[in-house]
């Protein structure tokens, strides 16, 4: 048994949403998602499972057992992708989860438990700033406070739903966590430390806590040319000093990581003084003072600058998640599957989010990390070899055979 | 004889392409500026003047003289505007100029010399970095080399120009300066020395010379949450610094001005680090020297910027504009009707590009200015009392009397 099937589903995937990079960008209820996820749909009902896409955009795909009534084994992860992103971020722990389903099914595995896979929808979050949309909806979330968010298209994400077929009414009925026993994701690691380490596969301990913003300056516009510069109220002079003054406290404070990935100035000229500046601010820590101490810092940055520079400012808190520890018993449990396999057991704390950390709040739940190559992730170039995540996937096997079986 | 008649143009010109905020989008090759277009032809046309839009997109108006043979007394000025500009940046020139015909023609005035009112096409340079676009066809440059750029949406300027109704091909047919004898423009001031000076009227002695960039920084894109603050090449940060160390430079130089007043980064994800910044810089110095020193400074900031985030850099020039003396036998004649009209007699500095210095290469050119309250421009609140601007008026009247007659 190898991975050659998997690594053919991960060039597959990766055409969908392909751009000439050789990066992918599939953002939420996009047509590329959903030619994603029509992938998935057609391969699960090849191997006899029950599947559809709910409401929130999730790909919930379902293996009755022979005890239907008890709690499902969850396996999951995301198809959705940044811009111009990688192929292997979530796409290849849907993939495992498949892969792990043919393998059972294979060996002639009869689950005991009902066994379900789930690409959770839009855990990146780019296009609404609402990251891990479905894995909250899965979870029983309101969500309805996002709704009338728009993109840059100025497309509510109501609206965005709809034409990709879902009706946010439906979104309460998305709730299936009561059913659920436990949570399961194979995911690539997203930094360097598998790799330093010379392993192929990881348990993660815990996940770091992130809140996002959305920070806008507003200035005055005004003539480039004829404006002095003491009289100038520049709102992108503002944003520039917010962003190296957010790195600067990163750099000075232990754990915690930030960044401004978009940032948008009006009204546009080359000739006119920036009037408006709007950004996001993504900030991690690894546990919840670090989040608060964030949380400070940002509003300290934007407070000072805005003064200094006779900006307006406004931050508006998108997302929490907080610091989330896996499940004790299900890393025990992994970990003597990675002996078991012959590899070494080490463990990681995650720097990125996952759906793992909202199924965790209710559930008990664990992952896997397996390499990625030079720590590129988000990136065109992100890449882990198939005998990297071979051994992950032998533990992932043995793991739901023993909690399905 | 009152400006009532020129206010209320002000308002239907002000309406085209007008937006919530008050100010007015009209950016070369547009709908909103083709109406103006439109709106500026029919007005000239009831005049009985002879009108038509070139293939630059300059819309030419034609009083033949008694000596058509003679060189022409031509009046100009601009349409278009920056995104969510002023109503009285270009406008007021060219409606003040259909004015003083108006008021010639009330008057009963003959010119003997053939008498033109041009609105130039893309003063502003919004759309494609392209300022002086219609003027500098106009003149007779050759502009083949701007018509493959491409605008934010991706759309060349040879495509755009087609949409329009315009070809290309008929640029070189828009050189007249070969018919030209002299040229005037009235503009808004838009820095507020007049205002501080208690005067209506201005006469400019010489317009500031600048040079535009853009500017593109390329780093590494990469997980927001994974990748330690010390390896990442963040292309924002590095613009960020290239912002401020512009704005310093700006500050520490004697009569230089600097702007980034258009910033593109991708890929685009909160969570994900920047790795291409794109932005342009706009750069002005009163004299030649003035402007080698901007570009050293350009350099040198980029250039060790990117040396110390791990950058490529990329500079490219989009345009220089010599700092420009307008012409002095014009400027006392202007400056006796000045003083003729009961004003103080006031000489400044333009620090904006005007059409008149594209003109002033090859004719006799000179310009008036009225005052812009509280020095606002390129802003929606950008305004002029037309109790500040009938002097003007009638200085210009006068003076194309004295010119054609």
């Amino acid at each position: 048994m190898t991975s050659e099937r998997l690594a053919g589903w991960v060039d597959e995937m990766g055409a969908i949403g392909g751009r000439p990079s050789g990066g992918v960008t599939r953002v939420a209820w996009s047509p590329e998602l959903a030619a994603a996820n029509e992938w998935l749909l057609t391969r699960a009902r090849a191997l006899g499972l029950k599947a559809a896409v709910d409401a929130a955009g999730n790909v919930v795909c379902q293996w009755t057992g022979s005890a239907p009534k008890e709690s499902a084994v969850v396996i999951g992860s995301h198809l959705d992708t940044v811009p111009d992103g990688g192929r292997y971020d979530g796409a290849l722990g849907v993939l495992s989860g498949l892969e792990a389903l043919h393998r059972l099914k294979e060996h002639g595995f009869a689950p005991r438990r009902p066994l379900w896979l789930v690409a959770f929808n839009d855990e990146e979050g780019t296009r609404y700033d609402a990251s891990m949309f479905g894995s909250r909806a899965f979870t029983g979330a309101d969500l309805s406070h996002l709704l009338d968010r728009v993109d840059s298209a100025g497309v509510p994400l109501r609206e965005a739903m709809r034409r990709a077929g879902s009706d946010p009414a439906d979104l309460p009925g998305c709730a299936r966590i009561g059913q659920v026993g436990c949570y399961l994701e194979l995911h690539i690691e997203q930094g360097a430390r598998l790799e330093q380490a010379a392993q192929a596969v990881a348990v993660v301990s815990k996940i770091v806590g992130m809140r996002g913003y959305v920070v806008t300056l507003r200035g005055k516009p005004n003539h480039a040319g004829t404006t002095p510069t003491d009289l100038r109220r520049d709102a992108l002079a503002g944003a520039a000093r917010v962003v190296l003054a957010l790195r600067d406290a990163a750099r000075a404070t232990n754990g915690l990581t930030t960044n401004v990935g978009r940032i948008e100035i009006r009204p546009g000229g080359a000739n006119v003084i920036p009037g408006f500046a709007r950004f996001t601010v993504d900030a991690r820590a690894p546990d919840a003072e670090g989040i608060e101490r964030a949380d400070e810092l940002v509003h300290q940055a934007v407070v000072k600058v805005s003064a200094d520079e006779g900006l307006e400012h406004d931050i508006v808190e998108t997302f929490t998640h907080p610091a989330t520890q896996l499940d004790l018993g299900l890393r025990e449990m992994l970990a003597r599957h990675v002996a078991a396999a012959g590899a070494e057991t080490l463990e990681l704390v995650s720097g990125a989010g996952h759906d793992a950390m909202v199924l965790a709040a209710h559930v008990p739940a664990a992952m896997l990390f397996v390499p990625s190559r030079a720590g590129v992730s988000h990136a065109p170039d992100e890449y882990t070899s198939p005998t990297f995540y071979e051994p992950a996937l032998t533990v992932l096997v043995e793991t739901i055979m023993e909690l399905a079986g």
